[in-house]
């Protein structure tokens, strides 16, 4: 990588930077997004622009179907972390990286950390290091888990499905998108407490990751059942105490028919809708009234201040091989975007990572 | 009224009753209801059928919206209180009686009892009077009452809106059909905790009813609303915290648009589905996974233990003039039927009550 020194110790680097070239309508395509490079001081500003920020070299870059969403024109700011991208900036998301250089005296040289607002590109100075979590886990553990089953999706994997969900050992639990990055979690979570766990995904090499590696009861590729009724009625003859819902649309209209009495929809994403201009009706949403179901929509940043809880269920079942975590992990920044977009077709086998930069 | 006796005080009557002519689909007549006259022995059977049955004088009956439900064919029997109606029997519902006989230890003759399994017929023999609530408290209490606000509504409007609107003061609510046997009450529970209280019913002189009889702070006729979300933008500039749904569809889908963050939608009911042969479809769901909404549907019949708990808040309510309550009641069994059906047109103004007999 070319770097000048201009002398002072400043070294100009170069930063390989991600971009949208415009607002997205529809499914996002590569073409939408596009490669450029700045360049960057390996330096916090020393004036009133750096005061309490941190450079960070980014190492991981994490892909998320939320980010879609801030693809969008237009989208109404009062929550800054889901308003629309701006045109003359990265894109941002969820990442690890380690810090170059700190004004922030709770960061220094070294620190590893991940968070939520950082920029697709090698190197991002960042203004408020507040909301960034340092890593202070690393031993056996893959540094790319901080973007998956170690930081947002598995806290959402984790409170949506307990808080939400309220499991109790024989529930019979249905997760859809159950092989991504938060389905294969929340699968064997209720595994872990004795529920019946039946998973769906897009493909058979999916279907089998659930069977074989995350120990789903049964599974099913939702592309090849013509009806999703029977689809769950053959998995679900009693019918279906939770649904941790990763889809939205038809599949939802499909499950409300099939849940118990008393059941609980654990809303998490709703991926099947987000491309969509018009989002697909629901005809069945009486089942809510008739079968007292409650449904609930989550939103992980709710719940960060429980980071440390989370921390203390899931490493130790990591350590112990009780829970495992499948990424699907490309190299560069170069292809960061062909991943991304490919989260809206399924081309990822288990959580999508960019690796930007060796550790 | 005829009457023969049979010698041994065992006073034969005449009894008139309220039968299904045969099942319904879409919206009810009052021909798919017939009046006719049996007789009935004043007296609980001294043989095992009378064993442990109570036979009641019925003075009022209840009008509700679930009977709809069961006037359909082949429900499933999971739940014999809302499976279909016996075409060979009165139909069954809400109601008001004084015993007449009875050979169960806990009745005596004399005793005024409410309950949900009385015929729609002069005297009703109950076999099983176990589910029968006994009336302790009559003094200024108008007894048909005890078929709404002091009944199976009122524990329904007190349990569905705190138990799944969790209400606090300052709150932004909105409730539809809020003029009826519920709704009225669901106002006014929410301005005695300094709630914002709007309400929608389906005539200038409902509306008028829920502005200067009810309390409710503003009110609209959504029959004269050709845009559900443009009023509902008006009544809420800042949207809705929770939403009492008794009646679904089209109104739930412009609601979901105007809930707030953290929003809850209590699904007491849903009216204007029940006599649909397609449910309408709802397009809005993605509001719950957006604004985290918890929504749930509510069964009074799981909260009957909880009887006393609520008459405890409410009798002193209505001694005290804080809660009022309008009831729309038609005289004698005759009249029936339209008054049961006219529920589906909202002709009632207020809870709908058949009055049978004197007290």
């Amino acid at each position: 990588m070319a770097s000048t020194d201009h002398g002072g110790g400043e070294e100009v680097i170069r930063n390989k930077q991600v971009f949208l070239n415009d607002y997205v309508s529809g499914f996002p395509e590569e073409s939408n997004l596009y490669l450029t490079t700045s360049s960057i001081k390996l330096k916090v500003p020393e004036d009133q622009s750096g005061k309490d920020a941190v450079l960070l070299k980014n190492l991981y870059l994490s892909c998320d179907p939320f980010m879609r969403g801030r693809m969008q024109r237009d989208l109404p700011p009062d929550r800054p972390e889901l308003s629309s991208y701006s045109l003359g900036s990265p894109i941002v998301g969820f990442g690890v990286g380690r810090v170059v250089d700190s004004r922030h005296s709770d960061f220094k040289k070294g620190d590893l950390v991940w968070g939520s607002t950082i920029g697709w590109e090698e190197y991002s100075l960042i203004p408020n290091p507040e909301d960034l979590f340092k890593i202070n886990h690393t031993d056996d553990i893959p540094l790319s888990y901080y973007t998956g089953i170690l930081g947002m999706p598995g806290m959402t994997a984790y409170f949506c499905f307990f808080d939400i969900g309220s499991p109790k050992e024989g529930d019979r639990v249905y997760v859809s998108a159950a092989s991504g990055a938060i389905g294969q979690l929340v699968g064997q979570f209720a595994k872990l407490i004795g529920c019946y766990v039946v998973g769906s995904a897009g493909s058979k090499e999916k279907v089998e990751l659930l069977k074989t590696k995350f120990g789903y009861d049964d599974a099913f590729n939702y592309k090849e059942e013509h009806d999703l009724d029977a689809a769950l009625k053959r998995c679900f003859p009693e019918g279906i105490d939770i649904y941790f819902d990763n889809v939205g649309g038809k599949m939802l209209d499909a499950v409300l028919v099939n849940m118990r009495l008393h059941g609980r929809i654990a809303v998490c994403g709703m991926i099947s809708q987000y491309n969509l201009e018009q989002p697909e009706s629901v005809q069945n949403l009486s089942a809510v009234f008739y079968k007292q179901i409650r449904m609930e929509g989550f939103a992980v940043y709710e719940h960060y201040h429980r980071y440390s809880k989370f921390l203390d269920f899931v490493l130790p079942c990591i350590k112990e091989g009780k829970i495992v975590y499948v990424e699907d992990i490309t190299e560069g920044l170069e292809s960061g975007p062909a991943a991304l977009v490919g989260l809206f077709s399924g081309r990822n086998v288990g959580k999508q990572v960019v690796k930007v930069a060796q550790e």
